[in-house]
């Protein structure tokens, strides 16, 4: 039996999404297909807006308001503009919003080296971060990439940019998660966490 | 920090399909959002043309484009007319139909009895299913509803009003699912294994 074509492309733009596999793709739409219509008409008009809605900010290049120059983490006068973090991606700004910990602002550089996928240094936000230190307003740097060969390169690679600027360079801690267990620490993690362990106070 | 409206929209758009919690849905959010437009919009025009595009077989009510009062299988003077076969959603069709080894029709009753969801027999095509059978065309019913509690007593249910008519009524076989492991099948399907055998030929 060969589907109707609506049901047809609606599973293979599902398909298209990360993580989703044609069962997955096949089961969501059948079951659009029984629940009230708004559903899916709701979901069609959130996806017309994301893009037309949002836009990256000029400063620190994280996602903001369509219209808006300067995201309001960069607007914000109550934040310490003089520490800067760096992250890869604008979920990693939410994630170290969240903790309630940090009162810095942020450079996202949209990515992370890779010469397997073909990702340079020009691919990144990073001329513009160079740019944006400029000014000498930033008197601390928090490389917050992603504890991953992608991110550990980057990190390195920005260290050597960074190399003669007038600017202290620091990066996340690395250990065991809390909450976690030592039995099923990865080797890495363990190796980590003895190399950095550090004085009880 | 607060997301951009569009952003949020979407992510809570996305949450309300089933599998999909709020992690998954920003995972997927974040990612239309570095991924071409067109990946987006191409989901969005997929989603407004899923109902509009659709119908219900007026025979059957297995899904059909559009405009047509009669799905391609019912339609099909191929098919043996007589040989009916009964299932709770049309993606049943759809497994059935993969197998190549079915040459009978349908009818998709759209849903099972459920007491505890307040699913009784006015909320599934049954209704439609006696008026169907009426024309005394069919031969043999199959009943096709899942292996679970609310497919049996749909099944039970169904056997109980075609009683007295002049028709077969059959149903799929239990057993041991190809390809598993007698090891690993749980204690019903060992059962129904056990009761059902069959002499070897």
């Amino acid at each position: 039996m060969s589907l109707p074509a609506p049901i047809q492309n609606l599973i293979e733009a599902f398909s298209r999404l990360p993580g989703v596999g044609p069962k997955t793709a096949s089961r969501l739409t059948f079951y659009l297909l029984r629940a009230p219509e708004n559903f899916s008409l709701d979901l069609a008009q959130a996806l017309d807006e994301l893009k037309s809605g949002t836009a990256f900010c000029q400063k620190c290049f994280n996602i903001t308001d369509a219209g808006r120059e300067v995201c309001a983490i960069c607007a914000d006068e109550e934040r310490d503009q003089g520490l800067l973090c760096i992250v890869e991606e604008p979920l990693d700004v939410l994630a170290l919003e969240r903790t309630g910990g940090y009162q810095g602002v942020f450079h996202v550089l949209h990515g992370a080296l890779s010469p397997i996928e073909g990702i340079g240094p020009e691919d990144l936000k990073i001329r513009q971060l160079m740019s944006r230190l400029g000014s000498g307003e930033v008197r601390e740097i928090i490389l917050a990439t992603n504890p991953s060969m992608e991110g550990d390169a980057t990190a390195m690679y920005l260290r050597g940019q960074l190399e003669g600027l007038d600017v202290q360079v620091t990066r996340l801690a690395r250990g065991l998660p809390m909450g976690g267990d030592l039995e099923y620490a990865d080797q890495n993690t363990l190796l980590r966490a003895l190399a950095g362990r550090q004085e009880m106070d």
